[in-house]
């Protein structure tokens, strides 16, 4: 499979329109109308509550899967529904790629040596199984990783990733309050804890840059912490970031702006909740949510489109 | 439910053996007795694939159930079989916890908010369902955490710890050889990484304390350090340590002391590959991977209180 740095890139191209939607679905985000029918035709509450979480996320696709590039489910919010969750993701990603959307799957996981690599066959690579066949268990185009175990937690995600033309986005300045708490300590060397993962990020994705200029390894940079991007932007000259904040954490178009490169590439911007719940913030009604997680989309398109422009990132 | 360092504590007095046992299964490990059974009366690969890794996991609990008084089953080799191996781990769980096993769920998960919340409550917490029932998706004892973003990430795992009598493992010192790529960082006030992330562990623990004198907020700090746990011992009184590292890792029993007090409280040491695959180490055939576990298992509680007792921390 062709570079995911360079997928992405394309697909962005394409779409002019660097946003990705977080599928992060919760039962109480679903209306009435997805609940009660599932409630009324499946007898396992289980299921039930597995197929409409899917249902959610299928018609969220079908509402904007022609605006976005990409989509990025949050394990998180599946696991919470256990094995009837983990089958609602795997349906959801294979449904994502059928509409040509790239996946970004958002679990921010972090181990070493063999139990790194079932992660990364877990979701970039292939399982082997009983009868000998190897197929992938779950087939996402990239996984954000944490990286407080140093480069034996990385190396067998890179390899993964390098040998099945999968991306990683590993964790740098991440988007919350006390995102500080250990990321802004200060070395003796002059430079913070983020500073010096920014550069360990850099060196593990020099040798996967593709055409784009872009390696596989990328970076999560919070939006909320323009200036800190900034700094990033430069430490990290090759490395992709993906963007969370955006929205519902208070973060405006113009401040992911540093994460972009003068040409307005390298960077994707993150909306979870303020797609999946649009239907709030535009007082529309609760059945309506695909209409107004259209709605917003185009928005965000536009606020960034204007703020890449008066920026200079964009012509 | 009663505080989750107490149980342990008295789990461990009860066994005489401060001993965790991993539960990490490759289909590889699984001997061909089982394999070709599953195999045959299964049609589905991928349902055979789960049904052998859960038999081997059962067969493994059976063999040391009375020696040891937990497991810790690590999400990614389950996670790499997909909803199989979901279902496999879910099963692996209700087995252990009904031979009277504590279950430590190593995950190291980590987000913020509200996603940091759906992990809390998908392994140690309780999801609601579609009819508005809430039960919980797995139920473990305690889980594993990264706390690269800081206390906003932390905060809704010790809620949920709180709220059900679970505990929590927060990486501090991993056993990895590039452990120290970040964690060893030197700050500008003196401390390395690693002894920062071990002051806010402590802080985040210290209204949860048990009778134990241990708090349900624990800290992982690998066997392969024994210079770096003196210290971390220390820093952190009333902070049990989950220590990997032993046996595969290369580890001895004496590596592990600085982890325990001078009472041999507050320390559980693990062995997952050393246990698993026993029947290498031992020349036995692979058939009987239960007899050498089991067998492995008592050199091991064996060597933990030789060297407890040599350290003047067991009578």
């Amino acid at each position: 499979m062709q570079h995911f740095a360079d997928r992405l890139q394309a697909a962005i191209i394409e779409k002019q329109n660097p946003t990705v939607m977080g599928l992060d679905p919760m039962l109480s985000y679903v209306p009435e109308r997805i609940v009660s029918f599932y409630q009324k035709e499946v007898d396992d509450p289980l299921l039930a509550t597995g197929l409409s979480i899917y249902e959610f996320n299928r018609r969220l696709i079908d509402s904007v899967h022609d605006l976005i590039p990409a989509v990025k489910p949050q394990l998180a919010y599946y696991e919470q529904y256990g094995i009837h969750g983990m089958e609602a993701l795997r349906q959801t990603i294979t449904y994502a790629r059928k509409k040509n959307l790239l996946v970004i799957l958002d679990g921010k996981r972090n181990d070493i040596g063999s139990t790194a690599d079932a992660y990364a066959r877990a979701y970039l690579g292939q399982t082997r199984w009983i009868d000998g066949t190897e197929k992938a268990a779950m087939s996402a185009d990239a996984l954000t990783i944490n990286a407080y175990l140093g480069s034996d937690g990385i190396v067998p995600f890179l390899k993964q990733a390098k040998e099945h033309g999968k991306g990683l986005y590993i964790l740098v300045r991440t988007s919350n309050p006390s995102a500080g708490d250990l990321q802004d300590l200060k070395l003796e060397d002059g430079r913070t804890v983020y500073e010096a993962m920014a550069s360990l990020v850099s060196d593990w994705g020099k040798d996967m840059i593709g055409d784009s200029g872009y390696a596989s390894a990328g970076a999560v940079v919070g939006a909320t912490w323009p200036q800190q991007a900034e700094t990033l932007r430069h430490l990290m000259p090759h490395t992709p970031i993906l963007v969370p904040g955006y929205g519902a954490q208070g973060a405006t178009a113009d401040d992911t702006m540093p994460n972009f490169d003068q040409h307005g590439n390298g960077a994707i911007v993150n909306a979870s909740r303020s797609l999946m719940c649009a239907w709030k913030k535009h007082e529309m009604d609760h059945e309506q949510f695909e209409q107004a997680a259209r709605k917003e989309a185009m928005a965000m398109k536009q606020a960034l489109r204007e703020a890449l422009q008066k920026s200079g990132r964009w012509q």
